[in-house]
């Protein structure tokens, strides 16, 4: 596909109030494993990059017909990937402490567990992740320092690591979630997942 | 999926214009037959399903980043495919001749071969396929009567009723192409045409 060699790891851009993100979220690092792949987990923040391309809100609200199939199709998505589902009573789901949260630790061992719990809770247990406690709720779960990381996240100069990270992802392109870059191939959605990982070379089991 | 029982058609509605279409259209006869499922041909005009959602044109015209991918991911698809792709010169392509001719041989038993013929000419060899002239080369290279047909598709009962065939698109909710139905679950996208024959319980091989 590009010139270079294989690429061992894959970008992964996502949001936790989307939807599609969900999927990738809940599956990607098993299947980058399985390659031997590594994932670099890239929180960002959908709505500058919506309201850059003139739309207020999700394109799945303004766009009714659209709207009324992604919750469809979700449902089949999930019951396909084997994945609970049950349709949020908000969405899109504000999110920006628990991406706050993801941006502190991306590198982090933990980052995996977080982002699928912080997932669940939004998209099979509809619940509001946006506050603290429900934050809380999710390190303590892990055996995290919940109120450190939470006080860490709410610091000024973080918050502005996240708007560089979105500025980042409009700068390189991104203009949905989820979005997988290998080296400088971009893949839009979960239903190209698993041709970001056929691209970074690893072996198929 | 549905109480219903198992549906073995499927309905494959699309335009010429559309690039997803050209994947969908080059593979969903021999995908279907292999599972014992029946195609029905449901051409029809996405321009004025775009115009109703309040776009000019195409949304890979009025959103330039998701435009730049989808060619991008279309030469990425074609690869892996294994079809023939070169990006035309003129998009979306004008196809109202090509799609009133479809209309007319929908349930005919050469649907299948002129679909392909038309889409393969939009898009492996970048030629124009709205004119009389090209349309009755890909006719005549099936040895039917090119001018009979042609002349049936220009009379005004006929175009009415791709208009016909439009709104009942639009009426089913469909807001892109292509779109696959079995029974009343809408698939939307080439990367559902799996899903959608699966659901048609033909037998997989």
């Amino acid at each position: 596909m590009t010139s270079q060699a294989p690429q061992r790891t894959v970008d992964f851009w996502f949001d936790f109030s989307s939807t599609y993100s969900y999927l990738s979220v809940m599956r990607i690092e098993e299947a980058a494993a399985r390659r031997g792949v590594q994932v670099r987990w890239k929180p960002f923040l959908l709505g500058p990059i919506f309201r850059a391309a003139g739309w207020e809100t999700s394109p799945f609200l303004l766009h009714k017909a659209k709207g009324d199939y992604m919750w469809k199709d979700m449902a089949r998505q999930c019951r396909k990937a084997g994945l609970p589902w049950r349709q949020p009573t908000r969405f899109p789901r504000p999110a920006l402490l628990p991406l706050r949260v993801a941006l502190l630790g991306a590198d982090q061992p933990w980052i995996g567990d977080y982002c699928r719990r912080t997932m669940s809770l939004n998209f099979a247990e509809d619940r509001d992740i946006d506050t603290p406690e429900v934050v809380a709720q999710v390190l303590d779960g892990l055996g995290l320092p919940a109120q450190d990381l939470i006080d860490a996240a709410r610091q000024e100069a973080h918050k502005a690591r996240l708007r560089t990270q979105t500025e980042a992802a409009q700068a390189l392109g991104i203009f949905g979630a989820p979005t997988f870059f290998v080296g400088d191939e971009m893949y839009w959605g979960d239903d190209r997942l698993d041709d970001a990982l056929g691209e970074c070379g690893g072996v198929v089991p």
